[in-house]
Order: C-alpha cells, then sequence, then structure tokens
C-alpha cells in the first residue's frame, strides 16, 4: 500500500489530467499506472519526472529496448520491487525475448558478484583504467 | 590499497597462471588487470569466477558492449569504484561512443530517482505488470 | 511475516514489558508497533535499542520532525519498506505537511539522481570541500 | 579520478558556459565544482540537471539547511563520498552547527542499525501505518 | 508474484530436472525452492548457479551454519526479502539457536550503523590497517 | 580525509579520553583507530557507541571471529571502504586464516549473486520459509 491513495482521473486536477493524457499519448496506451497516480500529490514533482523521463527515455544514440534492460539493471540492484516490474515489463513491451531476458539476467548476477568480491578485496583500480 | 598483495606473473602457480593466460588469449591483451591479481589468492575463486565471466560475457542474444552497459550500470548502482573504471573502460574498448556514455548515464540517474521516488511513496505493484 | 512471532503483551516477560510500557510513556500511545514485538525476541537487544532510539530521536539541537524526515530519507535510500512506512507516519504525526513531504521526496529523488551520476562518473571530490 | 576529463570553463561550450554562469549566479560564488564540470561532457544532462536541481533546492515549504540534511542523510546511506562532502559542506555553509551535525549522524547511524534490524526480521508493516 | 511462471517438475525439461533431482540428493529432501524454478527458465543459468553454489556452501575451513549466517548477513544488508527468509530457514535447520540468531542480528545492526557514522564522516582508512 | 579532524589524544576531552582509554584497555593495544577520533567530536555519540560496539562483539553464543566476518559481510555488502579495512583487519587478528578469507569471500560473492537473480526474477518467498 502506498503511502498516499492514488489519484485517479476523475480526482485529479487539470495539471495532473493534462500529464496522465500526455503519458498515454507518448506511450499509446490509455493506462496510467501507479507510479504517476501516487506521484500526482504533488503535481510539479509529477511534471517534472515525467518530462524528464519522456525525454530520457526517448530513441537517440542507445535504443529504447537497451535503455529499459539499463533500467532494469539499476532496479535490479537496488532492490525496488515496484521499478523491476515495470521496467521488466516495459522490456518484453518493446521486444525482449526470453534469451536476452536470460543473459541480461545472468549479467546483472555476475556483476553483483564481483561488485561484491571487489568490495572486499579493495582491489586498487588499475592506471590503465585512468587513461 | 586491496586487503591482499597482488599476484604477480613471477609469484603465480601453475593453476593461476593457466587462468591469467586464458585470461589473455580471450581478451587478446597481454594485460591482466589487478582484480584477477587480487583474487589469484584463492586459485578455486579465481578460477571460477573467471571461468563463470568468460561465459556470461561472451556474445550471445546480447551484443557484448550491451552487457558492458548493464555492468556498468549495476556497479553504478552499487557504487563499486573499481568496477565502475573497469567496465566504463571495456564498454568504450568495445565502442560506446560519447553519446552512447551520455544517454547511459541519463537512465542510470534517471533509474535511480524514480527508484527512490517509488521506494518513498511505497507504490504498489499495478496488477497489468503481473500478466 | 516476520521471521520470529511477535510477543504480545501477555506473552512478554517482566523485561520485555517494560520496555513496552516506557515506550507507551514516552510516544503517549497505547500502540506498541511490530518492530518491537518482533526485536522483543532478544530482551537484550530490545532494551539497548529502544534506549538509544530514545534519546537520538528527543528534541534538541534538531526538531523531532527533522529527525524524522532524515530517518524517512535513509530508510528511502535503503529501500526498507516499514521503516517507510512507519518514519513517514511519524513525520505525519509531528506535523509534516503535505507540501513538506512532496519537498522531501523531491530533494531524495534528486540525491538519488545526482549519487548515481556522480558514482557513474566517479568525480573526484574538489580541494574546496575538504577545508 | 573520474571517468571524464572535467571541463574548464575556457574549453565549455556557451551553452555549458551559460549553465556554470547560472550557477555562479544562483549560488553567489565564483566556484563552479567538479560535478558539474563532469557533467559537462553531456550539455543537456548538465542542463537538465542544473534546472531541476535549482528548483528542488530551492527555499519552499522546507528550509535550504534541511534540505541540504535531507540529501547529505540519502548520500550518506548510498556512500557517495563526492556527494557526502559537497552535501556537508553545503550544509555548514547554510548554518549547520556541529551539534546540529553530530544529531543528524546519530539519526542516519541510528537509521541504519533499525533498517537493518527490521530487513534482517522482516517486520510486516503494522495496519496503523496504512491509514 | 515473480517476473517468470514457476517451472514444476513436471514442465521441467530433462536439464532442468537433473538439477532439481541434484537440489534434493545434495540436500536430503525432496522440497526444490522457488528460486531454482524461477531460474529453470533459463536452464544453463540454473545449472551454473547451482554448481556453483553447492560448491562454496559445502563444508570447508568455515562450518555451514557460519557461511548461511554470512549469506544472511548480505541479504539483509541487501534487503533481499527472498533471501533473507530462505538462509535465515536455513540457518536455523543447520542448528542457529535463538541466541546465536539474537546475536548475530545485534552485529548486522551494529555494523549497519558504523557503515553509516563511517560513511557521513568520511573516515580515512588507518595505515595500520594496511599493513 | 574525513568531514571533520581527528581528535588527538591531547586534543580530547576527559570525557573522549576516557574512551579513548576503555577502548585500549579492551582491545588490548594502545592503539585507538580513526574511526573513533572522528567520532569524538561529538562525545555523546562516541560513548554510546563504543559502550554499545563494546556489548555486541564481546564472546557471547558467537564466537568474536564469527562476529568480525558477520561484520565484514555487511560492510562488504555496503561498500563501506573503512569498514572493510578495519574488520578484515580484526577478524585476521582474531585468528581468520588464508583458507577462511577466501571461502568468506565466496560466500558473499555468491550471497551478492542470487540476492541479484532473485531481485531481478521478484521470486516469492515459499511458504516453507514461513513455518
Amino acid at each position: 500500500m502506498a503511502t498516499v491513495p492514488l489519484i485517479s482521473d476523475e480526482a485529479a486536477s487539470p495539471q495532473v489530467l493534462a500529464v496522465f493524457n500526455d503519458i498515454r499519448a507518448v506511450r499509446g496506451t490509455d493506462y496510467v499506472n501507479n507510479f504517476w497516480r501516487a506521484l500526482a500529490h504533488d503535481p510539479d514533482l509529477l511534471s517534472a519526472t515525467w518530462k524528464r523521463l519522456k525525454t530520457v527515455m526517448a530513441p537517440g544514440a542507445l535504443d529504447p529496448l537497451v535503455k529499459e534492460m539499463l533500467y532494469m539493471a539499476v532496479s535490479t540492484a537496488n532492490g525496488c520491487e515496484y521499478c523491476i516490474h515495470s521496467h521488466t515489463a516495459a522490456a518484453k513491451a518493446k521486444g525482449m525475448s526470453d534469451a536476452q531476458y536470460g543473459e541480461a539476467l545472468a549479467v546483472i548476477g555476475m556483476a553483483m558478484q564481483t561488485n561484491g568480491l571487489v568490495s572486499g578485496l579493495q582491489v586498487p583500480v588499475d592506471e590503465a583504467f585512468k587513461a
């Protein structure tokens, strides 16, 4: 359960509804997920977060699927249940295959493991990496 | 400074040297970085870690650059200095452009931010994501 | 579900009940929350934790609301569901307004984001900050 | 050492220099710290991050010192060396006394401790906190 | 709910079933827990993870109970709900007494607290620890 | 560099010096490490932290070496450089052999890895673990 009630379309102010409708338009779906409905308690935080996310996740030098997988990786390292579910679902919607998902998980697990080993051993950074 | 001395080629046992030489062969470089030289204090841990990493990071359904960027993302979320330096350097060596790096950082930053917002608001997972 | 059963007043030893009653007296409520009822399996850990928390959270150079918000911020960064709920509720009980909550979340999100960017870029600490 | 060279004023593009100069104007200092000089490799990321940070950290329902302490708390939980130094310095510059700093550290330490105990015990959230 | 359906024995491929049966044989139980049933979507990841875990957790210079408690400690610091439950249960099955559990929690809480204090104060490593 | 100057014996108040001397007496060494010298800026925080740590780390149902290894594990998961160095050194001083250290690292790495896999897959807790 969230620390705040989720804001429905009916309860949304015009500023909030405008953001909800932009989310719908950009994503090509009528569905507005719970994150935005919780954030809507602070309309400025909602607007700023959506505006920035829309820009960051747009196609660019990296394709949107790679961006979703990076989002999934960070969220997994942070253990953010909601974010893992939403960005894994988004990656699948953008075409992530079962094989790609399995490999991404394997890389994430490997990174977690060696992050732990490096941390425990306090390995000094090689001069070669600093060039 | 590491919690253990780094093992040079000269000080390496035959088992350790065999791993060092496989690292050289697979990566096409004579350079063996500090992580492996620290791990070498436990030859079985060294062998198992290298063997698994070699498999996980090989080309597959995801290309090696995407794998390096996922590794970089996890390491950044965990704040692992060594891992960030080594995998950012590896991603650059595998062709990551400045524009790709900037976008990856933007996604990582965005993910950190919304991980924090979702965590603070304790947003419940949408049924739609559970399908 | 906890890894241990929660200890009710009826099941509490005299040492545990004395802590429960001190919690009631200090907080001006009859309610003893689940954290203390789980900790009660180790009466010394319960006593030591409550004694220290009571001191740390008392009014001082920082007012109790600021202390609750700092607690909420740390708990959010750590993704501790229980702690986020309990300290957000406590902050609201101590007068945190909706506007203050929204701004605190915005700061927490911003901090998470720049923590990620700084980590990814491995920015060196300015000499100016070391004075 | 950063993963990118820091951008000096001399090397800055007009877009980057405009951000640097806005940082100077808003903060009332000629000093632009390393974070911005590293971010400047991606002028859009620099602009977006500064624009948002300027808004979030401005006086509002919470005073700027409280905001800096929240930033310090999140950065400490995340173990971000640069961020801890910069926001501790900023909090001191905004008037944080030694007594306030000591109390903030005590709260942060207490939160870390009980986050760990709650996590280890997997304490279920009280219904009372969900109201 | 997992991001993938759990694989039952009936739905398991021969490769997957062989791993499930080895888990049963090594642990002396018919029960195969959910982690392995989720991992089974990627048979190679399943095999590699089980093979390594079996080796790492076997009796050696450290006894299996100490290994389970170390696993529990890492999982608690990372806030991994599933891992905390499974490794706390495993530690109890391997003989962890209530007193040992209480002391382990107290050490974990203390470590979290001083990790936070050290992080906030950015204490430099003593030369004496680098020998 | 710390955010505060380290307090030498000469600069210590009688309250602080009494703690320093108790550290010396309990540990059987003349050396007081930097953590305590940084904490000494807040004598009450110093006293409370030392008093609690002394109790928690004393021999009990777990032997002191196991306690140091648990401390090392939590500190490694949190990436706390100072804490990793100090508690690895302490574990070695209490008799941790190279083989024990290697196995502890292997367990920590394994735990990090499966924490990541479980987190990414969002594996539901088995009913069997909740008994």
